[in-house]
């Protein structure tokens, strides 16, 4: 089965924890937000997706798998399903419902992230909330970047394998995800991951070991590996990292 | 079994999504939160749960259920581990994966309606805040709530089934959680509510519906619904509601 994966053209975005995932399974997919014939095809397809009255499972936001005749929307859940069909999850009830409750942690983390750079909203550029912004990065940089990292090398050190990994021996769809959040935290906050990294040997393993994986090695070399910038959920502004 | 709940005392909050599926389930279960011996007992009891070091899988924020020997965290995750055990979600692949999808998509929501009230983040109160909190307050109300109640409304449209519900023909867990985010927004929103309403029936007869179930409607009755209140996540702020 080809997938077919439906995002915002030009950006990395939550598209991109879909993209780790296809990639280190060796799937086959098209990813219509590089469509060939350019971001306003791209664009044109996505709402095709989201506006098609034919589904009876509309999804309200991108980014959206089709898988066959599944149409499966929310980032995490997209994880859970390709987790389960691509041995990027454990098999067992306890070990997926713990394997997605890292996921779904994780994904807390990225709306913090994202919220430092847009405390009032979406709606709003980030040169109309500059001030609001260097409050909420503030508190991001000083207590809430400590806390997730804090957590996910607790989760590291409790995991009996020596495997460097989150969950068990082998590799599964968060630890893909944790990879992004700190290449992305690296490239938005450099000066606050410099002075933060050095407490947390364990996130800085992980993110090492995953980038090391010959499937997502070749990935981020290749030209499918979309550079971060101002528009995604990972933006260096530099006064939000003093 | 004997589940059991723990969260943070005098609040709804997050808790009561989870609460509202062991009601309607007939689960038995022990709200710590509610711990007879007051709300410092409580909060020990959940701040005991989050930091027992010998447990492989900690959480990092509450609610948590304990089940047996599972710890579960992460609000759409104990729905979802619930909702199978408890026949309030599908059984088949593409009927879970819908209905946690929908679950995510009100989780998304009401990070929104919190952050109404809370822009800048979680670490400072509501009035060091307030200027922040009109803004973001009333993009909510003019685009955002009209844009999930929309939604909502859409997927309760394509149901094919004349259930009234949002999948299929019996009762699901987002239903209950639906049901929750309207009755939050009623007491944090009630002008913006009653001008909207009118324009999402579909809204207002599932909401009618949940509430009148045999266990719902007790358990609203009942002593163990906490009232809405200006700590928790929907907040009645006159201001923010003109």
């Amino acid at each position: 089965m080809t997938y077919e994966l439906y995002y915002w053209p030009g950006i990395q975005g939550r598209g991109e924890f879909v993209r780790l995932v296809l990639e280190e399974a060796g799937a086959e997919y098209v990813d219509f937000a590089k469509h060939k014939d350019g971001s306003e095809v791209a664009v044109r397809e996505l709402m095709r997706v989201l506006h098609d009255t034919a589904t009876p499972s509309p999804p309200l936001m991108p980014p959206v798998l089709k898988a066959g005749s599944l149409l499966i929307a929310q980032t995490a859940n997209i994880l859970m399903y390709l987790g389960a069909h691509h041995a990027l999850a454990p098999a067992d009830e306890a070990g997926r419902l713990w394997t997605h409750q890292l996921q779904l942690t994780i994904a807390d983390w990225v709306v913090e992230i994202h919220d430092a750079h847009h405390p009032l909203g979406g709606a709003f550029y980030y040169e109309d909330q500059k001030p609001e912004a260097a409050r909420r990065a503030a508190l991001l940089r000083d207590q809430r970047l400590p806390k997730f990292m804090g957590y996910f090398e607790t989760v590291l050190g409790r995991n009996r394998s020596p495997s460097g990994l989150l969950v068990g021996n082998s590799l599964t769809y968060p630890d893909l995800s944790l990879f992004q959040v700190l290449a992305g935290l690296r490239y938005a906050f450099p000066r606050a991951m410099a002075r933060l990294e050095p407490d947390y040997p364990g996130l800085v393993r992980l993110y090492a070991e995953v980038s090391a994986r010959p499937r997502i090695a070749a990935y981020l070399a290749s030209d499918r590996r979309l550079p971060f910038n101002e528009h995604g959920l990972f933006r260096h502004y530099p006064e939000l990292d003093p």
